[in-house]
C-alpha cells in the first residue's frame, strides 16, 4: 500500500484525496494547506486522514511513499524538488513548473533520486483522447494539417497566472500527445481586460515540420463553455467536443485533395469527398483514476509515466515561448531542443 | 429605371442579376462574361437582358446607369476605374481590388466623375448584424472587450486568392461597421496544405485601442459548416451564429467584473454575474435584395453608401497588411492611417 | 414531350409548374385558378403558359396527357374523376380524397381507363426515406419494434380539414411505405384549440401485427419546427430528423435484449448494447423533382407509381379511421381490408 | 435532530441516505435491506449508520422519527402502512402505492395517526418546474391549450412495473402541480416487446376539462434520451429540456389567434405571433435536498408536504386509469373524483 501526502486542498487537491483513498494500491495519510478550515473540512470527509498546516510534515514523513502537489503554480518548483530530494515520488498538477529551466531541474532530481515525476496532464488519460490518438496513429486521417482547438468559458480561477498558462496547458499537451512532436516554433497574441497585468483571453499558435499548424484559443470570457478539437487530415477529419456528454468524437469522411501535378496556366481542379460521419461508442471512465493508476503502476513496476517530467517540459517550454510572444509584437519564437537533457 | 450590366455571372453574379431585375426601380440590360455557356443559360433564365463577350460592350453603352463587377479580384481595379471613367456607378464585389493603393485611385476616381462607388459588404445589410450594431450601440453590452470570429468549411473556391482574402473580408468589414473604427495592428497566422502557395486555414487578429482585439479565424477546410462570432462585453456578451436559420442572435447577460481598487497584497476579488439569455426575433429578408435598395437610394438621392469605397479600403489595408504578417513570421503590422485621401 | 395541365396554383401548385417545365419529358400548358391574380403572377414568372379560370378547359382539351390537381382536399375527387373519364393521367396532391370511398372510385376509374394515377406522397421519393427503407429492409435494425413521429410547428394553413389530415398523411405514407403493411387497428386523441371544429393538436396510433407500433403526433401550435421519426429496432435505432439540413439520419448500435428463456421466479436479466453511430451521407436532391420524374416514368414505361392510388386510398382509411376514434372516445378502430378491391 | 431509518439501498436508496446525512436537522441511524452486499457497501460509505436484513427493526424502532420507503412498488403499502400505525413520519418513492385503494388507506392513517406521509415526486422540487410554474400562474402563458411531454431512453429498470407506472409519475406530477386541476379522463396506447407482458412503450393522454390536453409519451427502447416538457398557451409557448445542463426553460413569445368573430361563409384569418424567446437562468440545486429539506420542515411546522400522499393519490389514479384503457382497446377512461377522502 502506497501512502501519499497531498500539498494542497483548494481546488483540485480534494480530487486527489478522493482517488488516492478510493484507489486500493494507495491511502492517503496526511494533508497539508494554509488554510485551516479546508483542512477540516477534509477531516470530516475522510476521518482518517492527518492534516497539518506545514507542508515540511509531509516532506519529512519517512513513510510516505507519494507526494502530490497542488498549490499555486509558483511554489511547484521549491515542493517538489524538496519532495524529491527527500527520496519521494511526486505528482504535481499542471503546469509542472513556472519555467523550463525549473522543470529541467526536476527532472535532473528525480534521475538522480531514481524517483517518478509525473505531471497531471489529466486529458491524456480520457478515452476520448486515447481513442483520438489510436485514430490518428491508425493512418485513418491520413497526414494531419493542422488542429484547431478551443477552450472557452466564463471564469477566473488564477490570480498568479494568465489564461495561457491556466487552460493552454491541457490543449498544449493533448496536441504533443496526439501528433508525438515538438513545435518549431509558437507565436501567441492576447489582451486583458479585467486584471490590467493578466491575459484573459488569448491565441496560441505552434507550428510543426510540413506546414503542420495548432492552433489554441483560450478565453476566461467567453459566454458559452466550448471545449473543442478539430483535427483536419488529409483523408478524414475528426471533431472532440468534449462538453458533450457522450458524443465525444466524430470521424468524418470528407476531405478535399489537389490534382497530383497541375500546370497553374490551366484550370486548378480539387477533388472533395462527403462521405459517413462516425459516432465511436467511448466508455465512460473517470480520468483522474485512470491517471492516478497508471502513476502507481509506473512506481511499482519502474516504468516511465506517459506524462512525465519531460512532458511537463514540453508543455511549459511553449508557454514560455507563446508569453514571449505575447509581450513583444506577437511574432514567431523558436524552440529549442534540449541538447543539455 | 436604372439600368444595369453585370460583368461576371459566374458564381454570384446570378444573384445580382435576379435581384436587380426583380427590383423595381432596376432593370438588367446587358451580361458580360468569357464564358459562353454561362452567357447562354443566364439568357435562358431572364429573355430579356443581351448578352456579350466583351465588357467594353457595358463601359461603352452609354444607356447604362450601373455596372456591376462579380469577376476575380485582380480585376476588379481596371473594371472598374474604366466604368468610372466612363460616369458609370459602380458596384464591385469584395474584396474591392487586391490593394489598397488600387482602393484608393478607385475612391478618387469616384469623388472627381461624382459617381457612386460600393463594395458588395453583404453581411452588413444582414438584419442580424444591423441587430447586434444596434445592441452595442445602445451601450447594453457595455464597453466591448473582444470579438471573436470563426468563418470555417469545407471548400475551396478561390485560385488567385487566399482564405484570408476570400473569406475574412466578411468578417472584417462586420467587425469594421461593429465598433466604427479601425485597428492600430493586424498580425496573421496561416498555412498551406492544397495549393502550396495558397493559405487555405489562417487567424487574423486585428488590435484596436485600449486592449479591445478581433480574431478572425479562416479555413477551407473544416468539416463543419461554422460561421460565428462572438462579441465579449464588460455588462453582457452575445453570440451571433449565422448558420442557425432562425435563433441567430444570443444576448448573455453574464459577466465578470474585477474589482474597483484592488492590493496586489490582498486577495484579488472577481464579481461573475449570471442572468437570463435573450434570443431577439430578427426577420429574415434577403440582404443582397437590402444592399442593392440600398445602392439605388444613395444613387437616386446622392448619398454616400454604407459599405462605399472607404469601407472597402478599410478592409483591404486589413488584408495587405495582414499578408505582410502571415510573409514574415507572424509579428504585428500597423495599419497606417490615410492622411492622404 | 407530355403536356402538362396544372389545377390550383395557391400554395402548392407553383413548385408542380416549376418542376414540370424544367424536365425535358414534360411541359406545362395550361393552368385554372379561380384567382385571377395567382394566374397573372404565374404568367408572369413563365410567359409561355396559358391560364384560365375554368378547369374544364384543361379536362376538354386534348393535347393535355397529364392533369396534376392541387387543390382544397373536397375538390380532388371530382377534378380526378372528370380528368380520368377524360383520359388524362392524374397526379393529386396528398391526401388523396376526402374519403376511402372516393379514393376507391378512382382507383376503379383509373385502370378502367387504363390512366395512371399517382398521389403526391412526396416524402417517399426522398434520399432520406429512400435511405431508411433500404436499412430496414437490409435487416440491420433486426426486427421493427415501434416507429414514433412527430411533426410539429406553428402554423395553421388549413380551414377544411383538422391537423391530422393536414399533416399526418406525409408521416402515415412514409411508415406504410417504410414497413409495407397496412396497420390493423387506429387510435386517435386531440383537441381544438383555435378554431372550435378543427382539431390543432393530434396524436394517431396504428397498430400492426406483432405488437409493432407506430405513433404520429401532430401539431399545428408547437414553438418548434419538429420533424423526427425514430424507427426501433431489435438489433439497432434509427433517428431521421428532417429539420436537420445534412445530418438527416443517424444509425444507433444500440438494443434492449431480454433472455431466451425465463424463469419469473429468478432474475430477469437483461442485455443492453451500445455501439458506435452512423450518419450516411445522404444526396440531397430536391424530392419533388424525383417524383415526378417517376410519374413520367410511370407513363412512358406502363409502370404502376411507387405511391400509386391504392397508396394513397390507404392513407385515407387511415385518417378515417383516425377521424372516427377522435370523435369516440379514443377507442382503437379496425382497419378493413379491401377485398372489393 | 430527526433519526431516520431507510428501508431499500438498491438504486435510490443511497440517494436518500447521503442527503439525510447531509442535512443539518436529520441523521440517518438504521438502513434495511434484503441483500447483505448492499448493507455491507453502505456501512462502508457511511461507518456511523446501523444496518439490518429485517425491515421491521426500523419499524420497531422507539428512537426512529423518519421512515423512508426504496423498495419495489407492490410493497410500499405494506411497509408505509406499518410504519405509520407505529407513529411515523413516512417518506415513500413514487409511485406512492400500487393502487388508489391503497392510496387512499395511507391518506386515512396518517391523518388518523398524524403523521406526515410524503411522497418522492422529485421533479416538483426542481427549480425549472418551480419557474414554470410561476410563469404558467403569472399568466404570461395566457390560457394553457396542450402539455405534451417525454421521457424517453434506452434502460430497463423495473421488472414489476410497466413503462408508464416507472416513467410517467414524474410527468403526470409535474403536469398535475403545473396545472392544479384533475383530469376528466384518461387514455392510454402501448405495447411490449422485450418482456411480453410488460409494456415497454407507451403515451398516455389526460383530458382536463376546456379542450386542455397532456400528452405523455414515455419509453425504455430510445436510443435518445430526451426529457421535454412543451407548455402551448394561447400567448407564449414554453419548452422545459431537462437534458440541458443549464438553458432548462424556453419561453417562446409566438402564438396563434382565431378571429375573435367570424363568419364561417367568409375567410377564416388566423394572425400570429412571433418574438423574442428567453431562456430564464436557473439556479441548479439538488431537487432531492430541496425536497428532504422540505419534509423536514413540514414535520417541524405541521404543515402539509406539497407532494403529500393526496399528490400521490391522484398520480395513482391516473396510472390506474391509463392501464385499463391500455388493457382493453385504448378508450378514455374517466378519473372519479374522489367524494370518500
Amino acid at each position: 500500500m502506497l501512502k501519499v501526502g497531498v500539498i494542497g486542498c483548494g481546488h483540485w487537491g480534494p480530487n486527489l484525496i478522493r482517488n488516492f483513498t478510493q484507489l486500493r494500491r494507495s491511502d492517503v495519510v496526511l494533508v497539508a494547506d494554509l488554510d485551516e478550515a479546508r483542512l477540516k473540512h477534509m477531516k470530516g470527509l475522510y476521518p482518517t486522514i492527518e492534516t497539518t498546516k506545514d507542508y515540511r510534515d509531509i516532506i519529512a514523513d519517512p513513510e510516505i511513499d507519494i507526494v502530490t502537489i497542488a498549490t499555486p503554480v509558483h511554489t511547484h518548483y521549491k515542493l517538489a524538488s524538496e519532495a524529491l530530494f527527500a527520496q519521494k515520488h511526486v505528482f504535481v498538477e499542471k503546469p509542472i513548473t513556472a519555467s523550463a529551466k525549473e522543470a529541467k531541474a526536476l527532472i535532473v532530481l528525480s534521475e538522480k533520486h531514481q524517483r517518478k515525476l509525473m505531471v497531471g496532464h489529466t486529458f491524456v488519460y480520457t478515452t476520448a483522447v486515447r481513442k483520438m490518438k489510436e485514430i490518428i496513429d491508425s493512418g485513418e486521417l491520413g497526414k494531419v494539417y493542422y488542429i484547431n482547438s478551443q477552450r472557452l468559458n466564463l471564469g477566473l480561477f488564477q490570480q498568479d497566472i494568465n489564461v495561457l498558462w491556466d487552460l493552454a496547458p491541457h490543449d498544449i499537451s493533448i496536441v504533443l500527445y496526439l501528433l508525438d512532436q515538438e513545435p518549431q516554433t509558437v507565436s501567441a497574441v492576447g489582451a486583458s481586460h479585467i486584471n490590467p497585468s493578466v491575459e484573459d483571453v488569448a491565441v496560441l499558435t505552434m507550428k510543426f515540420s510540413d506546414s503542420l499548424l495548432a492552433f489554441i484559443q483560450t478565453s476566461w470570457l467567453d459566454p458559452d463553455k466550448i471545449r473543442k478539437m478539430t483535427v483536419v487530415g488529409s483523408k478524414k477529419m475528426m471533431v472532440y467536443d468534449d462538453v458533450q456528454p457522450t458524443e465525444k468524437i466524430r470521424i468524418y469522411d470528407k476531405g478535399v485533395e489537389g490534382p497530383k501535378l497541375y500546370d497553374t496556366y490551366t484550370e486548378f481542379h480539387y477533388s472533395y469527398k462527403y462521405g459517413d460521419i462516425i459516432i465511436p461508442k467511448i466508455e465512460g471512465t473517470e480520468p483522474l483514476r485512470t491517471e492516478l493508476n497508471h502513476f502507481i503502476d509506473c512506481i511499482l513496476s519502474n516504468k516511465e509515466p506517459v506524462s512525465n517530467g519531460r512532458s511537463g517540459l514540453y508543455v511549459v517550454k511553449i508557454l514560455e515561448a507563446a508569453q514571449k510572444s505575447l509581450d513583444k509584437g506577437n511574432n514567431q519564437v523558436p524552440i529549442a531542443e534540449d541538447h543539455g537533457l
